[in-house]
C-alpha cells in the first residue's frame, strides 16, 4: 500500500530531524512530489511539522504544499508565521483553495491576509468567499481558458503558450461570445489535430453542460461522473462562465460524501477525518450527543416494560426473548435504511413513488419477519415443549411485527427526511434503532398479554 | 437534480414508443448525449428497453450505448440479437468494456463472440479477460498513446493526427524505449506550448508514478486521486507498458467501493445496484444470509437470559433496563467500527499500531459508558427511590462493561479482520451487533447477582 510508504519516509523523516539533518531534507523536498510530501505531515507531531515546514526555501515550494495539505495542518503552521509572508503564499496558490482556506479563519485575520496579497490575487479570493464552501461557486477554480469563439486554432495555440501557463489543467478550452456568454467547449486534443487556421467556432461542441454557481457540489460531482467530464464549466446568475470544477476536486467530493454518509449512519456527526487526528477527549464529546438519542430511547423502553412488569411476573421466562426481538428489529432497520440511504445518494430511488418504495420495504420486512418468527417459534417449542404452542404464536407474531415495523419505519424516516431536505444519513443513525427498539418491545409485551390472557 | 430530468425524459419516450412516433425518437437518440440516453433505459421497462434499442440506427451509437449502459441491461438486451450482430457492436468499443460485459456470459458464448470479432479487437480482449477484474489489469484501456522516447513534438502531433484517433482520454503522452519498457510522460498541454524541433525526451516527467496489473483497483484509484492524476499507467511483470485505468473509471470504483463498504456494514452483502433494480424476492434473499447471525445471537442472548431466571423471577423490574444496557453497546459498537472501517479505508490507521488503537477505542468506550452510566443511576434512583442505590450500582457498571466490551470488540474485530486480508466491513454488520448483545446481557446479570445478593 502507498499510504505505508508514506509512512515509512515520515519515520524517516523524524530521524532526520531530530539529527539536524538539513542537507538530506533538503534533498527529500526536491525530489519528492508534493502530495506526498503533503501526506508525510499527518505523521509528524506539531512542532517536527514547523521544523519540517521551515525548511521549504521556495515560496512556490510551500504554495503548492499548502495546497495539498490539510486545513488545520495549514492553520497550525501559519500561526506563528508573520502575516507578509503568509499572504506571499496565498498569492501563489490558487485562488479556490485559498478562499476554502480563508473561510476556516476569523473574519478580522482572513482580512487582514487579504489586504496584504496584491490586488488581483485577493480579488479571486474575495469572489470566491462569497459562495457557499459546498456549492460549484465554493469549489470552483477561477483560473480557466476562455476564449472567444471567433479565435482560430493557431491563435489559442498562441494564446496557450502566453497566457494560460499556470492552469492547472487544462484539457478544456471554453468559448464565449463577445458578452462572455458560454457558447461552446473545444478540448485540447482537438485543438492539436486540426489545421490552423480552422476557426474554433466551427468545430466546438456547442451542446455544452454547465452548472450554476449555486449548484450543490454533490450534483456537480454527479454530473462529473456521469458525463465522464474532466471539468465542468460553472456560469452565474447572468449566464456568464465564472470558472470550473476540476476533475481532482470532484473526486475528493465524492470521497467526502461517502466519508459522510457512512459517519452520520453510524451516528458520528458529519467529520471526515475522524479517527487519529482527534485526541481522546475531542472524540468522546463528538460521539456523547449522538448516544443520547439512544439512552432516552432506552429509558422511554424501561417504562414500556416496567409497564408489562405483572406480565413479566408471571412469565418470566418472556424476559428471554427480548433480546432477539429487537434485535432482529433493528438490523432488518439498518439494512433497510442503508439501502434507501445508498438509493437516495445514487439517485436509483424517485422520491416521488414514496409510498411504493415504503411498501416494498414493508413486505419484505414482512417476509423476512415470518421466516424468522416462525424458526423462533419452532425454537421456543423445542426449548419449551409442544405444551408452549401459545408462547411459540406470540413469538412468532411479535417477530413479524418488530421486523415490519423496523422496516417500514427505517424507509419511511429517510425518505421523509429527504422530502424536507434534511439529511437523510442523520436519520438512519441511532434515531431509527432507537425508535423500532422502543416498538419492538411495546408490541412483543402486548401480543405476550393478549395471546397468554395475562 | 439532473437525475430528475432523466426521469422526465424516460416518461415522454415511454409515451412515444406507446405512440410508435419513431420520428420523434430518432430524433431524440441523435440529439441527447450517451450517458443520458443510458440513464434513461433504467426507467424502461424490458420491453420499452428492447423497442428502444431497436432505434438505434448506427452500430457506433450501439456501441457507446453499451458502453454506458448496466450490463444486466446489456445482456438482457443482446439476448435476443444473433451473435453476428452483437460482435460487430463489440468491436467498437473500448475493449476493457468488453471484456468487463464477456466476463458475465458464460465462457462458452464469450468464446463465440470473440470468434465473430476481428483478430485484433479480439486479441485485447483476450489478454483483458485474464486479469482479475478487481485489479489495475482488469480495468485498464489498452488503447492509450505511447511513443519511443526520442520522438520530437511535431512527430507526435502528427502521430496523435493518424494512428492516435481514437483513444479515449488522451491527455498524457507515454514515452518508452526501444524495448517498450516506460521511460516518462508528457502532458498534452506541454505538447502544444513547445517548439515542434523539440525531442520529448527532453521535457518529458522522468519519475513516472506506474502501477502493477495485479494491483488493487482500490489502489489504483487511491493513488489516481493522490497524485491528481487523470490517468495511471498499468505495467505488466515485464516492466512493459500495457494500458492505462482513466480517471471516469477511478471515478467508478470510488462510489464502487464506498456504496460496497456502507452496504457491507449494514449488513447486506456488497451487492452495488441494490435497491430498485431486485424484485422483492431477491431483496429477502439476499438479507436472510445475514440475518441469520443476528438470529442465533438472539437465541444464544435467550439462554444467557434463561441462565438467570432465579434472578429475574425474584426481581423482576431488572428486565426493563435490558433494553437500555444492550441497546448503548450496540450504538458505541457501531460508532466504533464504522471510525475504524474508516480510517483502514482512508489510510489514516497504521494497522502496526492496532494495540494502541484498540486501548484508545476502550478508553473512549468506558467514559462514555461511565457518563451514561451514572445518568442511568441516577435515573433509576429517580425512578425507585434511593434506597435502591444498589440497583443503581449495577446499572452504572452494567452500562461501563457493555460500552467497554462493545467499543473494545467493534475496534478489534476489523482490525484483526484487516490484517488477516479479509474485509472488514464484513465484520461491522450483524457480527459485532450480535456479539456485543450476547456479552451485554450476560454481564449485566452476572453484575446484578453479585451486587444484588440474589
Amino acid at each position: 500500500m502507498f499510504v505505508d510508504r508514506t509512512r515509512l519516509l515520515s519515520k524517516n523523516i523524524k530521524k532526520l530531524l531530530r539529527r539536524g539533518a538539513t542537507d538530506n531534507l533538503h534533498n527529500i523536498i526536491n525530489k519528492t512530489h508534493t502530495a506526498d510530501l503533503a501526506g508525510i505531515f499527518q505523521f509528524l507531531s506539531l512542532s517536527e511539522q514547523k521544523a519540517f515546514f521551515n525548511l521549504f526555501d521556495k515560496v512556490e515550494q510551500k504554495a503548492m504544499l499548502f495546497s495539498e495539505l490539510e486545513h488545520e495542518i495549514v492553520l497550525s503552521l501559519i500561526e506563528a508565521e508573520p502575516a507578509e509572508k503568509v499572504a506571499e503564499i496565498l498569492e501563489r496558490m490558487p485562488g479556490d483553495d485559498v478562499a476554502d482556506l480563508l473561510g476556516k479563519i476569523s473574519d478580522v485575520r482572513a482580512k487582514a491576509l487579504l489586504d496584504l496579497m496584491t490586488k488581483e490575487g485577493s480579488k479571486d479570493v474575495e469572489e470566491l468567499l462569497g459562495y457557499d464552501p459546498k456549492t460549484a461557486g465554493g469549489i470552483m477554480v477561477v483560473d480557466f481558458i476562455a476564449l472567444n469563439q471567433e479565435t482560430t486554432a493557431k491563435e489559442a495555440v498562441e494564446a496557450l503558450q502566453k497566457e494560460y501557463i499556470d492552469i492547472e489543467m487544462p484539457f478544456y478550452l471554453y468559448l464565449v461570445d463577445d458578452y462572455g456568454y458560454l457558447q461552446g467547449v473545444v478540448s485540447l486534443r482537438q485543438l492539436v489535430v486540426i489545421p490552423p487556421a480552422t476557426k474554433l467556432k466551427s468545430i466546438m461542441d456547442a451542446d455544452v453542460v454547465s452548472v450554476r454557481t449555486h449548484t450543490d457540489q454533490e450534483e456537480v460531482a454527479q454530473i462529473a461522473a456521469h458525463y465522464n467530464f474532466l471539468a465542468v464549466p460553472v456560469i452565474d446568475e447572468h449566464n456568464k462562465l465564472v470558472g470550473i470544477v476540476t476533475i481532482d476536486d470532484v473526486i475528493d467530493i465524492i470521497h467526502e460524501e461517502a466519508t459522510e454518509d457512512i459517519l452520520k449512519m453510524a451516528g458520528l456527526g458529519g467529520s471526515v477525518k475522524y479517527i487519529e487526528t482527534q485526541t481522546i477527549f475531542k472524540s468522546i464529546r463528538k460521539r456523547l450527543p449522538w448516544l443520547l438519542a439512544s439512552w432516552i430511547g432506552g429509558v422511554i423502553a424501561c417504562y414500556v416494560v416496567a409497564h408489562f412488569e405483572q406480565s413479566l411476573n408471571k412469565l418470566v421466562y418472556l424476559a428471554a426473548f427480548m433480546p432477539i426481538i429487537m434485535g432482529m428489529g433493528g438490523n432488518v432497520g439498518t439494512q433497510t435504511s442503508a439501502s434507501i440511504m445508498r438509493g437516495l445518494a445514487t439517485g436509483r430511488i424517485d422520491i416521488n413513488q414514496i409510498w411504493r418504495i415504503i411498501l416494498r420495504e414493508l413486505a419484505i420486512g414482512f417476509c423476512l419477519g415470518f421466516v424468522y418468527g416462525a424458526m423462533l417459534s419452532l425454537f421456543a417449542q423445542f426449548k419449551y415443549g409442544f405444551e408452549m404452542w401459545e408462547l411459540g404464536m406470540v413469538l412468532g407474531f411479535a417477530m413479524i411485527c418488530s421486523m415490519t415495523l423496523a422496516a417500514t419505519l427505517a424507509s419511511s424516516i429517510p425518505l421523509v427526511f429527504h422530502r424536507y431536505r434534511i439529511d437523510p444519513a442523520v436519520a438512519t443513525g441511532p434515531f431509527v434503532t432507537t425508535f423500532t427498539d422502543i416498538l419492538s418491545v411495546f408490541f412483543y409485551f402486548k401480543i405476550a398479554t393478549l395471546l397468554l390472557h395475562i
